[in-house]
């Protein structure tokens, strides 16, 4: 595929198999029917971890650093409960950040929800891969793709080097 | 009370008593009138600190780690100043950084003043205690709590581990 | 003058002479412009360096500790190319951080495109300099400081450490 993309749930209970997985399934749904908007996505892995710093930077790593994935992205655990680590394990593995992609799902997803102010969600690069943090609620997963959309394409051909995508406006 | 605040005033003017505290009778007038929509919120200590960093870090960690504090509101010192060093006091001491609320914080006070655009106000948690810089101007404070305010209760019940807490829309 | 101005052209392309310069002739014509809402704002340096951690680090340093320049503004390399570390330059240097300039000009530059969500622009404070990444788009630099120039002056005396520019409202 084009566009490499892989889902990284990030939960207590899914991983202890006490509760099903819905925001990975819808993640996928979402990732499946903006396939060409992202420039031929496809979602060619999927995994479960608890919330755990180490266990969510290993997944993080072996897809940036061996499996060459294109665009991560993890399923919750931003939030402010004890658990809530996601933000944490990605700060300390990506080595740029994007804060521009952290805004813009503030400000959409702040205009369906006030309690969107409590994601804690981080974003960033690590060698050629763009590694985004969504909120655990499936529904929150569609309005922040839809937020990206407009520029992910892009972003994504930037990191592995295009210099034709170098300069649109304000890059 | 079901929600203990306690309110740091951080000014160099205040702290040598060279002049009256503005701002932290103002703050402690804003939580009692917000009490309810915080679910309970009574402010069970104030401090007054110059503005250093050491100061402010040890107030903060003392009222975190000793006092369990649920809810810390620090006044002033998030300017462009030489002395305005409490954000990168706070950012010392915080475990995990809660950019949504700086990002309401923002917004809402941009609607005001585009002179919030020189907060450099941070927020962040600390063990179960949710630490927020907020500006040092009385009226300021009470703009940014009305930011905030939809989502706070819920986040500091999220803070102290309540799982029926977990997944609002969008956290 | 009153307010020393340095610009910082961050390009490969320019550096190496395979391109002109079209950001910083454009910046400078900016800063010309808005010299007096600044305070008396005079550009007194210009430099080109290439896309390199270290070269870009050296300049800010340069023109900080031993020009004591007011205000720096950098031109491009903030965004998501493997060369473009504009930001990780910046960062490396400032003392504080100065979010909520990021924010003002995220907010206006994303009224005019959505790919403005791909800048990863950092600004802060290193002694009494003002540091600020501008897009390398000649247009959005023009869009960013449009954004700023409501606050900038009044930040730039704050951080000389005007007392009685202490406490505008929010700050
Ligand atoms: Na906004």
């Amino acid at each position: 595929s084009e566009v490499k993309v892989a889902i990284l749930t990030v939960s207590d209970t899914v991983s202890s198999g006490a509760g099903p997985d819905r925001s990975g399934p819808r993640a996928l749904s979402v990732i499946s029917s903006l396939s060409e908007k992202l420039g031929g996505a496809q979602v060619v892995a999927k995994a479960v971890v608890p919330d755990e710093v180490e266990k969510i930077k290993d997944a993080l790593k072996n897809w940036s650093d061996v499996d060459r994935i294109d665009l991560i992205l993890t399923l919750g655990g931003t939030g402010f409960t004890p658990r809530d680590v996601t933000p944490e394990a990605t700060k300390a593995v990506i080595e740029k950040e994007t804060p521009g992609l952290v805004y813009v799902m503030l400000q959409e997803s702040l205009k369906v929800t006030p309690f969107a102010m409590l994601s804690r969600a981080a974003a960033g690069i690590r060698g050629s891969t763009l590694i985004i943090n969504m909120p655990g609620n499936p529904n929150a997963v569609a309005e922040c793709m839809e937020a990206l959309v407009p520029a992910l394409k892009h972003a994504l051909k930037q990191i592995k080097g295009d210099k034709r995508e170098k300069h649109p406006r304000h890059v």
